[in-house]
């Protein structure tokens, strides 16, 4: 899991049926200062997150955990960050 | 998951007969301002992509939930892109 | 598997249900000369771990085996470090 | 998945009894130029690849899905190549 | 799974219920030339590894499944190696 921030979205109109109604975002990842790294990703929302706010990012098999079951998946927005703190 | 392109297509004869049937697209990945990062991949089409056309990625276990089952995929395309919008 | 010190903590009120009660600790990876290497990640304890601790920190669907099942956490962090030794 | 050239074989007498019979390969990813990128590893052969040949490589739980259920294996060769056709 | 060579132990007293037992090394994974590639990892022996010894590594979810189970695993060394050949 890491640190993200929401920064666009995408639009598919052909794609899977079981990922209708799903919203794709745009995440670009950051380290514990808040600084980007990598390369950005697309996650599908799963707390009503929106663009510029900071999330934490799950991939894999468990980002599908909270979208109900068999869905081709694997990077999914669980919380919605208040503060990271360091030091 | 991830924004790519669809840029080529690799034929392969001899192969597992759960495969059979399949259409393997080399692929590259892109930012998001659709530049390219990273190396090409192999992904197996469930939406009817062709060559140019931009499309959503999905990694792991969750590529293969879009093709019936216990079939040796770690990689597919799940979505076709109309627009990727960042700010 | 890999060693890492804990070095922060994330608050996020907005989340998952089933994250509910989790701690989210910030981890910096390190090699075996206890170096940091790499970029900063997010994994939740299961050990009791406090920031300053060296720790095991586990990848994957192995994560949540940790957390009582279906649960959307993809690190997790698994022991206690007393000593790394190398020779 | 990816495209990978085999380039060797690993000998290995004591290792986990459900790998016995197996063929472990050295492979080396390569491009959609079919250049060498990144670094080599393992695979075990699925389908009759020699030294030499193009194929394509699975990782992950897929990989195990030709070979037979729990065995620890997380990459496999699962097709030869004919042609890499990109535009 | 990748060619890698044991270069230490971790000792960790503090851990997971369903690791205690388990032998923690430090491995370095090696190229097909057996020179260092990456940063060094944690992985779990289960075929009786010691210091110095090459080895097969096996990732991800494969990892546990010669480990009885549910555990919080991700890396396992899976055979020990006698040779490499290249060429």
């Amino acid at each position: 899991m890491y640190i993200a921030r929401v920064i666009g979205t995408v639009v598919s109109t052909s794609k899977q049926d079981s990922l209708i109604g799903m919203k794709f975002l745009v995440i670009e990842r950051l380290d514990e200062h808040l600084q980007r790294i990598g390369e950005s990703e697309i996650a599908v929302d799963s707390v009503g997150a929106g663009t510029g706010e900071m999330v934490i990012v799950c991939k894999g098999s468990a980002a599908r955990t909270v979208l109900g079951g068999q869905v081709p998946v694997d990077t999914s927005i669980v919380g919605i960050i208040d503060t990271v703190e360091v030091g």
